[in-house]
């Protein structure tokens, strides 16, 4: 009985958290209304996560809501934050993020596209950590890694990651040997992670069933079933930019020939436009810019890859039967110049039903998508049980009746 | 507390009879190690069960298994049963399936391929129900039936099944209204349900992430993701025909151009084998047993099925990281002579890490899968609570201390 009473309560206690951590500060009766708990349970719990520093509760003035303004609870973003770091082909970043969200800090350098060494990296994101206003003590309770490669969640391991040169990297340990620290680092895919921070944070907010394609070099994909992540067996899922779709097509540097990533992909763009195939981020830029002044060889260079990315999408549309399909990356940028012919082939190639339940957006995070997506990786197990961050000032206040 | 103690008594009661379900008999001290229960808890559930006619409990000599036989626990098939339904293009089918997914009774009839109405199909349906022994009473506790066509669940209705010509048709009422039975009529799409046999009862069982794909005159497919079926936004997943595979290729009658179905359907061989591309199934069978008999124009044209069904399974496989493909229908049937062009293209075309670890099998249960499929779609409200069918004489005994 004491038993069970006190798993319901840890149970409850997430339940809050993790409401006020996706939605943003809330009044205790719109809690009242979202988990079902009674006003009494509420006032309860929230005291006990008032008193152990992961929840405020302070009058605030709603936007413009008529009445008495009532007082908004919302989660100390000072007091749990994580560390979110991301290694990708053109750039490193690091952010501090708080419960909520909130983005407390953050910084992010270019680097040469070749291939480096894990302890180059490394070395790069601890530099790159020290230039962000942490607080003095040891305060973020985790370490989230996005990383443009294949990886397995359970011990970090990054099997293989084509664009840095890299196998069997064991990301997660090194991560913390380098950072010195001993909290725990979580790894994950960067195209999957940046899937989570869309559906929490950006262009999915609300949505379930979610597509999330990352264009840049390689073409990465995260999906998003009933609001959990489609790993597949090994994790391997997701890897879209190697769906086969003209097999008259070119060859891939994966082995295979007609991967969608050599019809969409940053070289098929160059190429296209008639530039150096491996001219990178900048020469993606300039032709970019070349179509926003109206330049014809550049705009019919986009609508050939808003045509190639509709072809692909229509057969995901079928297959997976999704809510919103969120394109990042190199495709976002370039979305005014695409989504026309997108959704012309979408019309054309995906069936009548699930094309017509399905909203197509550019990511609202841009190239922070998956670096905000490795900041709720972090926070996952603190979300799951928040109860164990509740340290001995909040036990002391519910003994004393609070 | 006696709310919450009822809840868990549910739940335990629920488990193990899913547990015996889906691995049939079992000894208590298997259902011990299975489901966690003590053995105290799990004697007093198993007596609630029996007493309730769901369970018996019977000395068994299992295979040869050395020491004393302990006594089994196996479901009351004879007791808790359903009636499962099929209608596909080719085929009548009704079963009556017993709790453990014994079959008790099986019918099926031919039909001809033309459109039909679904009052024609009910009593055609109705018809093959009276064939079937069923018990005096009205003892089956639902009915689930399979369709070729895409199903909203929620209601039972056929939204669109382009075979039979169909269009919005509220089959679960009229099925409901056919039999004359208040017993409620679940519907599924033919290849989710298919999925959903193979993995219970056939060629995934084991596996938790599996996709089936069914080829007929069209190709449809089903996919189970950590055991659950992925439905997608609206239950339209799973639409695999239509995947565009080849942008040069022949239209669709979907409306597209290039869709997998246009290149591994049965019109696709009967057209590669130099046949009637709409002989149906007579002509299908006459292509592989030429193939059988070493007749090389029809090896070849199965070769090429098997090329193209190879390149649209590389690209699922890279996209959701199947633990095992499951080939149905046509390709069930036509397996042992395109199973290794599949291979090679699969080899080519899909990425190391997941296809190491996908396993290609033709489907163990044959035609009958859908139709198996829509016993277990019956039973699922049985199986999500049994606690409900446990009539007076049950309660009686469990109130006496049994």
């Amino acid at each position: 009985m004491g038993q069970r009473s006190e798993t319901v309560r840890r149970a409850n206690l997430a339940a809050i958290v993790r409401e006020l951590h996706l939605r943003g500060p809330q009044s205790r009766s719109e809690l009242v209304a979202r988990t079902g708990l009674t006003r009494t349970a509420i006032r309860a719990l929230i005291g006990e996560l008032v008193a152990g520093d992961l929840l405020v509760e302070e009058r605030g003035s709603r936007d413009g809501a008529p009445g008495r303004p009532s007082a908004l609870v919302r989660p100390r973003s000072d007091e749990i934050m994580v560390l979110a770091l991301e290694a990708n082909v053109d750039s490193l970043a690091a952010a501090l993020v708080g419960l909520g969200g909130e983005v407390l800090a953050h910084a992010r350098m270019p680097r040469p596209r070749e291939h480096v060494t894990v302890d180059e990296i490394v070395a790069d994101l601890a530099g790159l950590v020290k230039t962000l206003p942490l607080p003095p003590d040891d305060r973020p309770i985790g370490i989230g890694v996005a990383v443009a490669g294949v990886v397995r969640r359970s011990d970090g391991m990054v099997l293989t990651a084509p664009n840095l040169g890299w196998r069997d990297v064991p990301l997660a340990t090194r991560i913390a040997a380098g950072l010195r620290t001993n909290r725990p680092v979580h790894v994950g895919n960067d195209a999957d992670l940046g899937a989570i921070a869309e559906l929490r944070r950006g262009a999915a907010r609300g949505a379930d069933d979610l597509l999330f394609i990352n264009g840049e070099v390689g073409v990465g994909g995260g999906i998003i079933v009933d609001g959990q992540p489609l790993t597949g067996v090994a994790g391997f899922a997701g890897e879209v930019g190697h769906m086969p779709v003209n097999p008259n097509g070119r060859g891939c540097h994966c082995g295979s020939v007609g991967c969608w990533e050599t019809e969409i992909g940053e070289r098929a763009l160059l190429r296209l436009a008639g530039r150096a195939e491996d001219g990178g981020f900048d020469e993606v830029e300039a032709v970019l810019a070349a179509a926003a002044a109206g330049d014809e060889p550049a705009l019919d260079a986009l609508t050939e890859i808003g045509r190639w990315l509709g072809i692909g999408l229509a057969g995901m549309v079928n297959l997976l039967n999704p809510r919103v399909i969120v394109l990042g990356g190199l495709f976002a940028r370039a979305f005014p110049f695409i989504d026309r012919a997108l959704d012309r082939e979408l019309d054309r190639m995906a069936l009548r039903g699930p094309r017509g339940l399905v909203r197509v957006a550019p990511a609202d995070l841009g190239i922070d998508a998956p670096l905000f997506g490795a900041a709720e990786l972090a926070l996952e197990p603190f979300l799951a049980d928040p109860a164990g961050w509740l340290g001995p000032r909040a036990q002391l206040a519910t003994a004393a009746g609070a």
